[in-house]
């Protein structure tokens, strides 16, 4: 029986859908035999393996069974209390999610209609992008231009444009802190101006959080959610500061957009894996959590700084990249002449694999850029990695 | 900031999300304080704590941080090959799902529009009518007739009415061994009949089959799967036979439509949690969870025993109930004049907890029946339920 065979019983929806590019390369390539800069994967180091062990038998020895079984929707009361006061909220303003793509998806489903349309950053994402699409959804990219009146400028006349022209925007999907992929950060007065937009507006805005924790310099900046926490959906997650192999996320938010999150979710897994959310607790109780944040800052800063150092010694000129204040990713603009795309099979050949910048975008251009992921590959093997990148680049730039 | 201000950018399908009484009466109550026959979980006892942690133990020395890392969206190639030997089938006919929960989402999401059919038994799973509600699907139940001769013109009736109606029906969802809520078992027969309907009216069939591997009499009854591998997308589960917690199941089902769902899985929460299906792989590999499921037969099928013999000792003449042969449930009938909604909140004060039998129903109806589980609560306070319930019932029968 032939894929036709089928394809009159599927949804709409799935005609929709599409495929991952940086998992289908996981699935074909053995990242430790290259040079990885593809992917978001914090490296084997960074994960505190023999700490988690430790209070994975505490949980079981405190909490027995119980970790075993189903839990709440919500999710464990000890982990909502943990991060209630980690993040300063009221309890019935958390849900916990089982990962925070997860989190993504949840939101999408609670607001978007076919047709509807989500604001977004351009590029973004991929992940946000293949929930948003596979719910139909308008996406409506919109560059991060500099200077915050021009900033205002650009998002107001979007929305004003798109309300004109009839269309329900329904959120504003933006990663505030060292962005996916871009490495950029929103400064506060961007942060209000987003802020005050979903207000006049009326739009949600979901602010996905991940790496907000990762900072390598300079000082932390207010989340888009403490300026205005009933506009704001902020995405958490365990994955970047602790496994990401825990499946573990949550989200701040008013409690009538949480509840129809939780009625949603009992419907999609009814609960998170509960041994893991008590191992999360623990890990904020006992200070572990602080410690390992504090101990992959040092690791990824060291790293950003020696890729950072090695694309101005190996890069031609016409190359230029973001310098992330902290976060896993930085962002390569090349000469429009190159072609990302039709680099990459070379790339691979040569023991080189990135993200080619196009996947990020809403409107599948900028195949001058890419994305360079320095928390995975193993420091000395660098200089190997961007010293061959760019020799294919320079036979390219001449 | 009220719930109405957030109203009008709420999506379609949230009209149609309605909450799990199951899980709303866990929010409320101590199920440890009374003698609770609602929800189906597994008893404390049920769980091989001391072996899942000296098999995590194992896993995090063998593959370290591994464990604790992003896994590949089909699931685990150690798991896959576990569950193919297991089961009999071929790698690529299997999908590794965060729950069979979600395996019962995305086989929804990627097949049904709203207005289409959904197909199922009257009664069936609560969180299945949850999932098939909350994207507007149309679901039909059929009553469980016996006879295997009408059990086929009832389905054929149904159908043929149904695409005469001009309804497109996309699947048919039925748990054939020891039915939650029902307890009921389908005969080989009966399964034939509804491999051949699938065939030759085109649609799929999602055969949930959690509590399969818990007979307590009898003989093992072919899958439907087997019968109609093209067919049937057949979804499997860990929380009945090793641990709720660790939220994992599998679907197997031909590689054309397992693919749509990993796609779609990329977007929901890229992969389920990785050092859970380590641990499952362990447990199959070293006989461990056969001797789990068996150990849990020898528990549950007393249990049953026990219950059933009490009904018989304490039941008011004019209640009825199903003998199930398996599984964590049977499922009471009462005379038609008591209702047990009124019932319930009596039944709390006193001490005991059910879930009424009108929310398995798709029309609603039912008020004289009701679900028992008989997994969950310690065997020595099952007399003092039983007989707490018959009292109660024994006042409105006369």
């Amino acid at each position: 029986m032939e894929n036709t065979h089928y394809s009159s019983l599927f949804s709409k929806d799935t005609t929709s859908f599409f495929r991952s590019p940086v998992r289908d390369i996981f699935k074909k390539v053995d990242l430790n035999a290259i040079c990885s800069f593809a992917g978001g994967y914090p490296p084997a180091e960074a994960f505190p393996v023999e700490e988690i062990g430790v209070a994975i038998k505490n949980v079981i020895s405190r909490y027995g069974s119980r970790c075993f079984q189903y839990g709440p929707t919500q999710g464990a009361p000890e982990l909502r209390t943990a991060l209630a006061s980690r993040y300063g909220v009221d309890e019935d303003h958390i849900q916990v999610t089982t990962s925070s793509q997860q989190g993504i998806d949840v939101c999408t489903r609670i607001l978007v209609d076919p047709g509807d349309v989500i604001l977004t950053s351009n590029p973004t994402y991929l992940g946000a992008l293949q929930s948003f699409k596979s719910y139909r959804a308008c996406v409506h990219g919109v560059p991060h231009v500099q200077g915050s009146q021009e900033y205002a400028q650009t998002w107001r006349q979007t929305i004003i444009k798109l309300q004109e022209e009839g269309h329900c925007i329904k959120f504003l999907y933006i990663i505030p802190d060292f962005q996916n992929p871009s490495g950029e950060t929103l400064s506060l007065e961007e942060r209000h101006i987003l802020a005050e937009l979903s207000q006049q507006y009326g739009f949600i805005i979901i602010e996905d959080s991940p790496y907000r924790e990762l900072r390598y310099e300079g000082n932390h900046i207010p989340s888009i959610y403490s300026l205005a926490p009933d506009r704001v959906l902020h995405l958490g997650s365990f994955s970047k500061i602790l496994a990401p192999g825990f499946r573990l996320g949550w989200i701040l938010g008013h409690p009538d957009l949480l509840d129809k999150i939780y009625v949603c979710k009992q419907s999609l897994d009814l609960c998170a894996p509960l041994m893991e959310q008590f191992v999360a607790e623990e890990f904020m109780r006992t200070g572990l959590l602080d410690a390992n944040i504090e101990k992959n800052i040092q690791l990824y800063r060291h790293k950003r700084d020696t890729m950072l150092a090695l694309l101005e010694k190996h890069m031609p000129q016409g190359v230029t990249w973001t310098k992330p204040e902290g976060g896993l990713f930085l962002w390569l603009t090349l000469p429009e002449s190159i072609n990302v795309m039709e680099l990459y099979d070379n790339a691979l050949g040569a023991g080189v694999a990135y993200v080619a910048g196009n996947f990020f975008r809403t409107d599948g251009k900028g195949f001058n850029t890419m994305r360079l992921n320095f928390s995975f590959i193993k420091e000395e093997r660098m200089e190997e990695g961007i010293s061959i990148l760019s020799s294919l680049l320079k036979e390219r730039c001449q």
